[in-house]
């Protein structure tokens, strides 16, 4: 398969930055669907599917609330990673795995593997226990044509309690730029500069996510905090830069104010959901593009 | 549920420290039980199981091996926590999860939950997103006799990347046990002194697993990287006080040494696999037995 951060970005030239979030929220799940199950967030998640494709470059389905309903929502999630790249839609699964050698190599295998039982296109991968432990995401994406996401500047409040912390005068989450930016060069595209080891870098913090850039120049960005989080369009693409007359440099995560805005919320039949739906992923998708195009800015 | 600490603790005093991971690694898997598949896994999962209930406190399962069999593998994890839990056994799901909010709250409710698809005693979690990422897990875990083991000071080499660098005179997983001590709280045992939130502190660094201990006094430790990651048993209890003669204060696992033994490895019957891998575990679990005997040291 084709390198990963080829592919990503000629979607993102297509349709722009728009990653739509995959997060079936029990406690937001729509009448309209029956109650949460395996089966109503899978057959829920496939008209997401249809709405955002041959609008979006890509989706962001969250493991959490699929691992809630255990085996049968991992078989949702399957179905759900099967059907999105069937659409051309791009996935990324945000599963913020991590751990040592062998163990590493079995997560990746899992999502990012030639025969991946939940065949993904990048994985979000937690950088804690060390760069060493990376290296079974990265060589196992460099060989089947994937990418990872690592964690460099979450969007929460909590991002303060280690990586904004200080040392020899850096903040963690920029050594850690740096060091991404050097272990990922073997997930370079060939087409385009651009590297599929993207950071993790929230909207909710533009300056940072421009420090980032410069410590991690060719390194794609995966930017959660959009539209529901809190942040608006031109902190998102903070950390993009001008290639052909637009900002590039990522894609742009939502996920509440796409998967359940309350016209969709309280729709009665699946056409007006459905509706609903493309209507708030286009309105996101739009908002966006403006702010990648270099005349608005 | 009574709380995890006096859970876990009754059993230490029981068994000894011994806890057994279950690391079911494609390449390691015996030719006795075929070909490695979700099935096949469960299957010699069941087995260790039979030969670690009435030995040991408690089973470390690896999710990163189940998943790699994808939805089939979860039912296989499923079944191994069920038929542990079933055996006596405590469970600790090494799954080494962490999310941001109702992200969170829902890796906590399909491990940790009252009604949790994959029912665990206590799950291991990845602290980098901050502390407020972990109070899903504790609430969950306190309400429902719970418990969590978080990333504090891994086994690994890559530790030195991002856990042991300086902040104001400490390293970072020195200023993380303080506030995982704190944050913790709840989850006291009412008939030890306990806490069920749980330190992951390697075995082949016991200086600072002491210092660790220092740092936060009365959570239990889960202290990987005894036997086939290189550290003794003395060295796996550096981190344990004395309580009525005998040093506690957590459990050790052994993964490689008790579940892939040379023995086991090449047994040619069930009968000769199982007994192989019953020596192996009472071997470990006597001589972690022996290093928490004051009078050894």
């Amino acid at each position: 398969m084709r390198p990963f951060a080829d592919r990503l970005i000629e979607a993102v030239r297509d349709y722009g930055p728009l990653c739509v979030g995959i997060d079936p929220h029990p406690s937001l799940f729509p009448q309209l669907f029956g109650k949460p199950s395996a089966g109503a967030i899978a057959v829920w998640a496939d008209g997401i599917i249809e709405q955002a494709a041959g609008e979006v470059a890509c989706i962001k389905p969250q493991a959490a609330f699929f691992e809630i309903w255990g085996s049968a929502g991992m078989a949702a999630l399957e179905h759900v990673c099967k059907t999105a790249r069937d659409a051309g839609l791009l996935v990324i699964l945000d599963a913020k795995r991590g751990d040592i050698g062998s163990t590493a190599k079995g997560y990746a295998d899992a999502y990012l593997g030639e025969n991946a039982a939940c065949p993904c296109d990048a994985l979000t991968v937690n950088p804690y226990m060390g760069l060493e432990t990376l290296t079974p995401f990265v060589d196992t994406s460099a060989a089947n044509g994937r990418g990872i996401a690592v964690l460099t500047r979450t969007s929460n409040p909590g991002a303060a309690d280690i990586q904004e912390l200080e040392v020899d005068g850096d903040p963690i989450y920029i050594r850690m730029a740096r060091e991404f930016h050097a272990a990922g060069a073997c997930l370079k595209g060939q087409t385009t500069s651009w590297s599929g080891m993207m950071l993790v870098a929230g909207a909710t913090a533009p300056q940072e996510a421009r420090e980032i850039r410069h410590a991690a120049p060719d390194n794609l960005l995966l930017v959660p905090g959009y539209g529901a989080q809190g942040a608006g369009a031109e902190q998102a693409v903070a950390g993009f830069v001008p290639v052909n007359g637009m900002l590039e440099g990522g894609v742009v995560n939502a996920s509440r104010s796409v998967t359940f805005p309350q016209a969709a919320q309280t729709a009665t039949t699946v056409e007006s959901w459905s509706s609903s739906i493309h209507d708030a992923i286009c309105l996101a998708r739009d908002d966006l593009l403006k702010a990648t195009r270099l005349s608005s800015i």
